[in-house]
């Protein structure tokens, strides 16, 4: 049977949050920026068209985005313990950039963490546990090179920008505890929907990412971040088909991405 | 059946050019520039973490990217004879933007109009006829709502840049009336592999785009540009999933996408 | 007398605010940001010689800068009833944009408000008035075709971002009638130290610019803004020679510059 | 005597090339872009006024620009023997940066070579020779301290992009010898018209620069490249007051700036 028949019936569900000047990022990426540079009229053609066309200003952490290996390392070193320094210069990295993510299309697990706590959103600050992954996951099982992501409803908060970033009081998301369950399953990926993929405390902003270390320093999983997920959340689907492909930008340390949930 | 299931054993081809500084792409549009802004060392935390990051300067043009019906208008209009002057603001457009673009996951026909002529690729400033598309077709159908590429094997240039760009030489690619025989068969998309999907002759430049308004203005129907297609012309595969998701980024004529075909 | 020997014993004082990411700027402008591109060490040619470079991505009302005359318009018209659809496009301005400002080496007179009221810096909020400036004048003479600059201490708050902006508790500034004051003085350039040279009340944001409309548009009077004049508001001096030579960014509607004054 | 008075007469002459997308820059520096980000009539406020403004991307080494003494290292070394390495990171420059370059007000003078060898403009690829700069100073006296600046008439040809970049024909300029003999001289500052203040032969690029070593690194002296000096050249004054104020970029290898020549 060919792909597309098997896909007839099948619903596509966006997973990317909307990119736009003032949207909520990181203070430690450049922000995004837009702007029309010609406008429809500016010049006609003899033959009466006209194109317009924009500037685009960004970092590779901004809006929905994938990590790639190269982004943290730890005492200097990168997963597999390769030194930074010597993968590291003007062109970014010759090796773990995001260029060198194979575009991931397979299996995806949702573990809706705010469901097994009875919330559609759970509260700023909230560390999430291998307790609350393991009741998440419940009968689905994780197999190794699958994508997992962990629910806390946070896109739900994307137009509150200032709630959203979690500066005043922090964000949901897995502690180092939770990462090492998670890391334990040998998923190709991980991802969720705040700007970290990271527990933060209120008022303690990014001042250790252990999240970051566990997955990309020790165990080589990239991570996916700010993805709307409520639309998902809400479906009650748990398993489904994810298409994850970053831009190819290459040495880049990470990069945007538009992933998709195809549901059956 | 999961779709995983249905997808065991497929295979995912990438079909984005890398974006790096220096690539081929339109003096029309902001070139394409990453810089690394920190580097691992830079700033490290009591914890021996360190993180990299960039800064990316683009346009939405560059690269392997989609155009948006906002990207072209005629006599002031775009598709479907809506003022353009009636969307346009300092915000983008805030009808037929890229955001608006609904990603396409669904069945994509590859018209191989190089091998119609018996080569790996055409020649610069090659015009792509009817009959052309009609040999490349063959057997195969086209139906309302596929994606249509046409391949010339044009992507085989990417590294030696000049060349590829067709300043002097000019590209290959349909005329007007090989665009109107595509719109005819009423795709959702159609793209190839150059910087502009046009027949630009030797030393004319993009003058006129004449594709481009039928298409875009006249048809409603989006344009995918500067697509590596070589290895899946090699692979003589001339149907399969395309997968289209172009950065959401709101208001934007054209956004940077990493397409996939999944081929069974 | 050669004008270097004019010149001997005066002393240069920098009257620009240092640009680096993060500092205090409008938010409807973009947020300047400057990323070393190329480091030692990354390109060493064979010599052993190695260069270091940036990119600087900043907008045209970034740190100390003057105003166009094409900045702002009033039902449509730029200065002199000129419509600004007229010479506005995608190549910035045709005229009236800051390569059209003619470098300033001339007479400049400080008014020092603050010193009006006994001190340093004036509070949030506060609005200059023509009899403020009537009485820090005094004896000095205001010509036509000076430089006339407005001390409010602002500049103090530099490093402390918010107060300096202002987006809470407003910053001091002429309003209108301070602002009718100094134009019938007829002066080639007006400014000071806050980010708009207006009055902002407390919590109201820049919801209109009166001050703007007066010198920009009615008189033909160029604004600087983002000075830094502490230095020169201790040390007493009141008249001296201006140097204010913005970068000639063609069709720009202001662009960054370091003024220096020269004193005696 | 007050210093406008002293000025009373004099003339200033601007020695900034316009910045504009598309002049002629060196390839290894960001290329510059100005786009208008918002126009008249995008945002209209109640009482009937509206801003425009825009967004900039360039280089600190691009259009008429200061090079400051972090630029070049030779052997990991900063002028003074100052490793590179411990003077850099993410926010550039922590010494030597340009915004440690002393803003100029002083006497400068012009070699006009090109008057030398009786043309207005020096051959592409011509080697600037201490003989040359002898014959052009003739009398005039070099002050430690001083501005000087050499005169090929390069800057006319500022509008003929490919050729002004002499990528293909190469550049007049100093050769080592030149530059030698200009540093005996110990001016605070040296410049010229060209892109690189170098000698570049025909067909050869910027593959080394020793005046860049000699200047930067060996003796302490900044460097202005891309002035326009050909008005100056064609008034035949050859010592004149030099304003040089290049951009306080925090960190920066290099600012644009807009210098002025005030002349009696």
């Amino acid at each position: 049977m060919s792909l597309w028949k098997a896909l007839e019936g099948s619903r596509v569900l966006d997973l990317a949050q909307p990119m736009r000047k003032g949207m909520p990022q990181s203070p430690n990426h450049p922000p995004f920026r837009m702007a029309l540079e010609r406008r429809h009229g500016d010049l006609v053609r003899p033959d009466g068209g006209s194109a317009a066309n924009e500037i685009i200003v960004t970092g590779g952490h901004v809006g929905t985005h994938v990590d790639a290996l190269a982004h943290v390392s730890q005492e200097g070193l990168l997963y597999g313990g390769r030194p930074a320094a010597e993968v590291m210069s003007h062109a970014g990295f010759s090796d773990m950039g995001i260029d060198g993510f194979e575009p991931f299309v397979g299996r995806c697990v949702l573990l809706d963490v705010a469901a097994v706590h009875g919330v559609a959103t759970l509260p700023a600050g909230y560390e999430v546990t291998p307790d609350d992954l393991e009741r998440a996951a419940g009968e689905l099982e994780i197999r190794a090179g699958d994508a997992v992501l962990v629910g806390t409803g946070w896109s739900r908060l994307w137009e509150s920008g200032d709630d959203f970033a979690g500066q005043r009081n922090g964000v949901p998301g897995p502690g180092a505890d939770a990462a090492r369950w998670l890391a334990a399953r040998r998923p190709r990926v991980v991802g969720g929907e705040t700007i970290a993929f990271e527990h933060i405390a209120a008022g303690r902003g990014h001042a250790t990412l252990p999240v970051h270390r566990i997955m990309l320093v020790e165990s080589g999983i990239n991570i996916v971040e700010t993805m709307r997920l409520a639309e998902l959340l809400d479906s009650g689907v748990r398993e489904f088909l994810l298409v994850l492909n970053p831009l190819p930008i290459v040495g880049a340390t990470g990069a945007p991405v538009r992933p998709l949930a195809v549901i059956a």
